[in-house]
């Protein structure tokens, strides 16, 4: 009822400007929203590439029999020996991918249809639970690398492996600002919509 | 300028019974509203209580000294070891806190200013990402304690915190349940703004 109120508004004189101002302002929209869905593309897809290309190969000393003096091991350290690594490269790709669709849907939706918009956000929102969920799994893991646990036994490796913690932590602030990215398109759609009513 | 063409079309003359019908929505709406946030905050206080008692003592044999046979010692899990389980446990009472004050709010907020609802869906926004961070987190963990891992030497704790473990997972599933609320208030309240404009 209040819809139709409205829109029978638009039956009015000054209509014309008005929706010149309505477009300029969707126009302007649309340019933070490709700019910020195009970051959230290269992010997302940096993170899941830094992470899984990562591997490293190293030597460390071990003491393979208690009584006799350590030797050298080759030690390796594979992104998907760990699942929450593997969680987060999955969630980094799936983003990606909603990344490159909801752009290209964004840039053809030039009218600015309303249902595809709320789907687009929609998934968006999902995009922040997923990658903060991965973001968070990750962290959790490499900051256990890092530091090590002496209640649960669990030995920092971080000294051993090097190169494949700071791809760890790159990939994490990777992953992170682009999930920032999704959540400041939320933010925005939602002022937009704001804006409008 | 838009606004100033839609305010302008309600010195109509069947105002009062679209009013009605309007009012009635948002009685409806706030209803919605109330009951998701009353939800997210007994399950993030919930979740917080759950794993922030958490402790867990027992006797696990262990061969202290290599050359002579296992003897038993007392262990104990506590929550608060493990830094993902306090991130966790500081991410479900903060979102129970902002649970309670927006239900206030919005209890408070009768006359729908919009400011206010903007700023409590902003926050509901940040608990979203908050909170799934704080469960892939506690998630990554509780795994590896339930599974261990041969690659980084990182043994299964779940054997013998039994009950420790079976706590995490109930604070897991409670707060996931309580971040699905807020993920549902948002998406209400971009469907309502949606409906407006």
């Amino acid at each position: 009822m209040e819809s139709q109120q409205k829109s029978g508004s638009n039956i009015g004189g000054i209509e014309s400007g008005e929706r010149g101002v309505a477009t300029a302002n969707k126009i302007k929209m649309q340019g933070w929203d490709f700019v910020l869905r195009f970051l959230a593309l290269g992010l997302s897809l940096a993170a899941a590439v830094v992470l899984g290309v990562n591997k490293e190969t190293t030597t460390v000393l071990e003491s393979v029999v208690p009584t006799q003096p350590p030797v050298n091991v080759r030690a390796t350290a594979k992104w998907h020996y760990l699942s929450a690594f593997v969680f987060f490269v999955v969630a980094n790709a799936i983003a990606c991918v909603h990344a490159a669709i909801s752009l290209v849907l964004t840039l053809a939706n030039g009218r600015g249809k309303k249902g595809i918009s709320m789907v687009i956000i929609f998934f968006d929102l999902v995009m922040v639970a997923l990658l903060f969920s991965g973001v968070g799994a990750a962290f959790a893991i490499g900051l256990m690398g890092y530091r090590g646990n002496t209640h649960v036994a669990w030995n920092k490796v971080c000294n051993v492996f090097d190169r494949f913690c700071h791809q760890v932590v790159a990939a994490i602030i990777l992953s992170t600002v682009a999930a920032l990215m999704f959540f400041l398109l939320v933010v925005l759609a939602a002022l937009n919509l704001h804006k409008k009513h």
